[in-house]
This record gives structure tokens, sequence and C-alpha cells, in this order.
């Protein structure tokens, strides 16, 4: 195999790196921290956006643009907000180079100083909301249902692909609404909509719930959550959902006549996935052999490679391939004959299943007397050889079933990788040995919150939605608990 | 009218920044020359967006995503690049915030200094040659064929919404080849591909040729562009293609082994069109009444507005209403039927007229009875009634129709305003009272062209491609010339 991966069990984190790299999904650029989204990552989180784009303006949302750029003033607004932010983030202080005379390098011209430092953009909630202050006046103008696909920046100190890089790609939707009640069902709508995505989309099980008053987006009410578990027993959050409450309304002073004639502070959600979701992909079904992409993603669906020995084989090949691809696109699917004579199919077999192709179509000059072809399959690595007239359907149930198989197999592994856990012992070594998600009682309290994850690296992931009411003992305290909570360690 | 723009007549550009206010395509933001791009005019770039993209990759090429930041000793590396691009950078020099103790207010950390600043993109080039430079060893990796969506940042003293803000969104297409007629066969393709768009689906005639080497792109050995003509006779560059020649190759040492063997610096080109185009769009079709919008790129092309005065009649209208939307969605049209009884239909009328929509469908209690509605076109604002049986079919056509008639009249305006002239007198007074384009034969030296600018503002728009060889001597100067030019003065 010309691309080689290090074994997951030798060491995760390696893995992790080499497989980015090798399927040519992303690379580090000059710039620390930031990395090159290369054009096969980049397809695969075109598709991301498409379909989650899709999803939004089925729900009513509109796309709209806002600056980069964040006076440094409005920053300050939202007291918890600025707090958040303001150890990560990046500052433009000039507005021109020019050249020194004496060194004849480029420098900063320091009379270009800008009057107000700009911050940009980590989040966009204060310039957003300072927008919108001339937006809304009356309960007509609500609610207000925006989103928008950009780039943020926050300065990661330690940064890995997609998992956490100073800048990233993400969609963050902000929506205004006249009453309480239509913000929460808005923060409940998205979260589910996140989960949607994840599951069926994705192929990734997630658990949704609440954040902790700790692990709270700042500024924020409430944080709603997804969260996946990833082979290595680590959690990913992979989407979060805020009810902002009226503080931004406040910090902006947003205010509205309501229907009755009042006038009141606008409420408030914010809500948004990143290119971070390409990591949870990748880690949620990938192996040692490469990528696994769920059929719903992958930017290519089938690879049909050629087998021979001569140009006579070739061309007869050449030609069912040409017949195959049609009728497969006719059907929707996106494929490719990989006819390239630079390269031998024992390489190419390797290339994409590092690329995570779903389905590799094989044919050599006895298919062709037979009329058959080889079919394998990226998620089992199953090959079987299959008759020409039923290969269309094959391929198309294929799809259907590396889909649904592949988020079987994280249901499983979730399932065999999350304990009910009542006793702290069992919790420490757990977390220590072979962590997972662990549902355990906790008392209520940041105090115990922060003493559980200075002696285990453990936070609590979210108080799930569907926790049942059960009475118990703080796993650490001992304190009487209403449910359990989900603890893992996380990305 | 609830709305009224400054007539065009009495002040062009206040026509155009009124409009684009009343439009909801843009409004100011909070920071000096970046605008809100709001939902409708959003809607519009994304129609525009995913036209372009579609070409883009029926002609071979991929998306991928660089960094937004580009340390400053890449932007030194091509002389002419950083000479043209260094006074109007946006620059990062610290990555921290803190509350400052005495004044408690929010300060940039001094000990967050970036050890070597980071310009924020004004063009990409710098940075992704020295990425290419990793990807490139062989003429097997060539060519390479990617483009990147994303927002750039200039810093313009004088700013006007689309036409020229400080960030402004674009896309940027990045391509290397093995041998210079590759590229700049790709330089002509992508010039020839904006022209295709800007013509058959914004409706709006462009002239294609090359720029003087003054106009040229900072860094390139040719750049092509398309001009086109607003309605106030001021030319608007569209789009343009540039020939980078081997200078950023050498500049980041980005060599490959040819087929023969030998070590060469790759051939680059580099091509881009932005939210201008927003403003080419708005100026090249719209009237008094506001956004005129070619159906290709209406977000809603059809509004249904009903008439009536007591809920009976709504109630019978809204279910005519509900059948003749889902039949032209079926069609493949977007509409939207508006309902609202929040504003009268007068108010809509002028609404929907602000906004551009292509056709607008009226229904009253005696179209119900006499199974008609009355349809009226944007464009030329006529009305008339249509029988319901036939409705689909008209307003089919009418997308046709209205896409050929605002192109048509863009030609004839353009034909109007294109002036051939042989006597620098007449050209200064044309410059002077009614500008257009203007078609004069020219020495070839960059001296003349200067001159020529400072003494009427116009400047060399582009040598035609379709210019034919004809004898003549310069407007200014009256030495020799070969072919005629394209002058205008220019947004």
């Amino acid at each position: 195999m010309a691309k080689e991966l290090t074994p997951r069990e030798e060491n995760y984190s390696q893995w992790y790196n080499d497989l980015v790299i090798k399927a040519d999904l992303a690379e580090n650029s000059a710039v620390r921290g930031c990395m090159v989204i290369k054009p096969y990552g980049y397809a695969i989180w075109e598709k991301m956006q498409s379909i989650l784009d899709g999803m939004f303006k089925k729900t009513g949302h509109s796309n709209a643009y806002f600056p980069l750029f964040i006076p440094k003033s409005f920053f300050s607004k939202e007291a918890a907000h600025v707090e958040g932010f303001a150890k990560e983030c990046a500052v433009v202080t000039h507005y021109r180079l020019k050249i020194d005379e004496n060194s004849n390098e480029i420098v900063v011209d320091e009379t270009a100083k800008l009057e107000e430092e700009l911050i940009i953009r980590p989040t966009s909630e204060t310039i957003i909301w300072n927008t919108y202050k001339n937006w809304i006046q009356s309960y007509r103008d609500l609610p207000i249902l925006v989103n928008q696909w950009v780039n943020v920046v926050r300065w990661e100190m330690r940064t890995r692909f997609f998992l956490r890089t100073t800048e990233f790609l993400w969609q963050e939707g902000h929506t205004a609404h006249a009453t309480e009640v239509e913000a929460l069902e808005e923060t409940r709508k998205m979260v589910n909509l996140y989960a949607d995505f994840a599951e069926n989309h994705m192929a990734m099980p997630v658990i949704k719930g609440r954040k902790t008053e700790s692990e709270r987006f700042a500024g924020a009410l409430d944080t709603y959550a997804i969260e996946a578990l990833m082979q290595d027993g680590k959690a990913l959050q992979s989407g979060t959902s805020h009810f902002l409450g009226q503080n931004f309304a406040r910090a902006f002073d947003v205010q509205f006549t309501s229907k009755e004639g009042n006038l009141e502070y606008v409420w408030a959600t914010s809500w948004g996935v990143s290119t971070r979701l390409m990591g949870a992909l990748i880690m949620a079904h990938s192996d040692n052999n490469g990528l696994v992409l769920p059929p719903k993603l992958a930017p290519l669906q089938v690879v049909i490679v050629p087998i021979y020995k001569n140009q006579e084989d070739f061309a007869r090949i050449s030609e069912a391939a040409g017949k195959i691809k049609a009728d497969l696109e006719k059907s929707g699917l996106s494929v490719k004959y990989d006819d390239r004579d630079t390269h031998k199919p024992g390489w190419k077999f390797s290339e994409y299943e590092m690329k995570g192709v779903p389905v590799r179509i094989a044919i050599g000059p006895r298919d062709i007397e037979n009329n058959t072809v080889e079919v394998a399959r990226r998620d089992t690595l199953e090959k079987k050889i299959v008759a020409r007239d039923m290969l269309n359907d094959i391929v198309i149930g294929l799809m259907d079933e590396i889909q649904q198989n592949i988020f079987r197999k994280s249901l499983d592994l979730r399932r065999d990788n999350t304990h009910m856990v009542d006793d702290w012992d069992e919790f420490r070594e757990i977390m220590d040995k072979k962590p997972g998600f662990v549902l355990a009682h906790w008392d209520g309290t940041a105090e115990t919150e922060l003493k559980i994850k200075e002696e285990t690296k453990a936070t609590i992931r979210c108080i799930p939605f569907d926790a049942e009411v059960e009475k118990g003992k703080c796993i650490y305290t001992g304190k009487p608990s209403e449910k359990r909570v989900l603890f893992a360690i996380a990305y």
C-alpha cells in the first residue's frame, strides 16, 4: 500500500493526523493554527453545508452577511461575553504597510493606526445585535430568522485539524423573537435539527441535552448541545444552540412595541456548527485503511477501476465502465471512472479506501466475458462478484445499507462504552483506563463539577433531555440528586 | 407610494444609494466601509454564487479554503504585488484583549504582540503559492484548478455599497499549469466564462479585452477583463482574469519536473468576481420604481397579491392563489403568496416593484368570477388580464421575455452611448457632458494614457479582443496607432 496510517490502537491522535493528511482533507498552513482545507476535504464540507443550508431554509431561515470586524467597544457591552472571548481575539490595529526607508523592508505604517481597534469576529452576537437594533421597532418586525456562513477566528494555543483551529468556518444563526416561549422553541428546534443532521446524514448518533452553567456559551442563559462519542472514548461537542434571553437586547438596547403597545426587550437565540463536524465525521467512522464516509456526504460515491493487461482489454473495459457510470449517474449517484495509466489498480484501491469512497467497482477481462463486475464496499471491505444487469440496483441498495451500517456500528460502539456508574472509584477507573460516556448522579454544584474535572479530566457534557427522574446520590459528594448527567473526557 | 427613490435623472448616485437601502439589499454597518448584506440582497448573491460555482465545476475546478491571514513576509516576495496592495492592508498585530486594571476597560494586551504581523488577505496569491509549493513536484501534479469563495479586505478610503467596500465577498480562482500556452488558455477561458455569466444570467452586455499595463493586476503579466456600461454612462469593471506568468512560482520557488525531465517554474493564473457584481446588476437595469432583476437571478420570481374587501372574498382568492402558486412551483418557479393583512395591495405593489420581482399577479373578486388574474411585468410595468388556464404558460414565457428584454435594453443603451471618436475636442466634450464608451486610437504609451486621464478622468477600460486592425492616429498625440481601444470614466 502506498500510504499507511499509524494504527488507531497504537496512537489514536497520530492516526487522526495521518488520516487528515493522507486522505487529502487538510494540511497545516504557514500561519500558526490555521489550516488549508484541500479540495477533497472541502468537497465534504460543501455537502454538509448544502444539506444544512437546505434544512435552515426549510425552517424559515435566510442567509445574510455581517462584517468580519467588530469594534472593540461593542465587545465590552455584554460582560459575560467579553470575558469568554477576550483572551483569544485577533486584533487589527493598523490599516497600511509601507516600505521602511532604512531597511527597505515592508513594515507597518505607524501613522495608519486605527482610533479604535477592530476585533476579528470570534462569533457575531455583538455586531449583529447592534444591527438588529435598526431592524426592530414593532412586533411586526419579528421574528428575525437569520443565518450566516462565515469564517471566525479564536486564538487557540493548541490546535488540531478541524477540531480546534485558530480560523475556522461555521454557520451562526441569530434569531430575534417577541416572546421567551418562542425563543426557547427556536433554541430547541435548532438543536433537534443538528441532531437530525448528525444522525441521518453523518450517521453519527448524538445525545441531546443542556449544558451546565459552567459549560454554557458566554452570554447565554441556556446552551443546548449535541454530544457524540468518538472511537477513542472521548466526547465531541458537535453543535450548540443558545437561548440568550434578553442579554444582548439589553446590551444593545433593542426594544420593540408589543401587540399590546408595551416597550419590551427582544428575546434572542444563536446556534452554530463548524468545520469541527469534519473532525467528528472522520473520527466517528474511519479505520486503519483510512476514511469511511457515509454515502450521503461522500463527494464521490462510486469509483470504477479497470484491470487490464493490454489495450484491447482496456478499450472493452472502458466501454463497459462508461455505460455503468452513465447508468449510475442517471440514478443520481456521483461516479468516477479512474482510467489513469500512471497508477496500478492496487494503488488505486488503497487510494480510494483512504478517501472513504463508499463503493468500488473493479472490472477485468474476465468480467467482460462473464458480464460481471467486482463490487467492494468500504465500510466492511467485503467484495463480491455481481451480474452486470443487477449492478444498478445493488449499488443503490448499498448506499442505504452502508449509511445504516455505519450508523449502527457507531450506535453499538456508544452502547458498549456508555456506563451507568454509582461508585466514585469505578468512575475514576473508567475515565483513567477506558474512557467513554458515563451516566452518573451529580449534586448540581459548579464546585463538584470542577473537582471531578480536576481529578479525572471528565466534564459534564450535558444533562440529557431524556434523562429520567431517578433519586440518587452524587457520585462525588454523595449529596442527593434527581437525575443522571452525562460525563466524559471531551475534545 | 411608501418608499420613494431620488430620481435617477436628478442624482444618479443618490438614486443608487436609496435603492440599495429601500430594496433591502444592504446597509452600512458600524464598521467604517463595511456593509451588512441583508437577506434579500444576500439571496441574489447566493443565486449568482450558485450559478457561477456550477460553471466553475463544469470547467474542472474544485473549491478549497486557504487562511484569512497572510504573514507579512509572504507579501513582500512579489515586488509588484506588494506595491499594489501594501497601502490598503488591514494588519493584525495582537492576539489578546485584557481588562485594564486602572480604567476597568477592555484594552489590547501588549504582552500578546505577534512576532510577525498578519495581513488580512486582500487577495490570496501569496499564501496559495506558498501552499502550492508543497503540492507540485512533477508535471503529473498539474494542472491545479482551485477556487475559493471568501471574504477579503482592502482598506478603501471612499466606499460605496457593493462597488467599493473595505470588506467584500468574492471568489478567487488560482490555477497552476505546466506550460505558458495552457495558462494563457485558462486565462482566456475564465474571462469568457465571466462574459457568458454577465450576458446570459445578469442580462448585462460586456466588452471583453486586455488591460493596458498601468491597469493590470499587481503581479500579472496580462489582465483580461469584462467591462459593462452603466445607465449613467460610466463603465464598471465586472470581472478579471490574470495571466501571472511565472512570477509567483519564482517568488515562492515552485518548480516541477517536466515530462522531459527538466526542472521548470510553474505557470499561473488567477481570476475573480466579487459582490461588486451586485452593484453592476442594480445599476444595469433598475429604474425610478426600484430594482429590476433578470428572472434568472431573482430570488422571488412571481408574487401573488390578493385584493379583497371581506373575508369571504379573501378565502376564495386564497384558494385560487394556492393553486396558482402550486402550479407555478411545479414549473420550477419561485413564488410567494403575500396574504398579509397588515399592508394594502397598493403598498405591496410598490414594495415588490422596489424589490424587482419580475412578475406580479393580482387577484380580486371579479377575477374569481371571470376565472382571470391580472399579470404585471416589472421591466415594462405593463399589466394585462389573463385567463387562468393560460396563466402558467404565460408566466413561463414572461420569464424568458423579461430576461431577453432587459438584455436588449442594456444593449441598446450601450449602442446609443458608444462613440467612435477621432477628434480630441469631441472626446473631451463627450467625457465632460455625456460620458459613455468611446472607441479611439491611442499611441500605446502609459504617458499618453495618464495625460488623458488627468484631463478627462477617462481611462482605457480595455483593448477589446475583437478590435479590428485599423490604421489611425492617437486621439491625444496624433502618433500612429493600429487599433482602437475602449475609453470610459469608470467606477
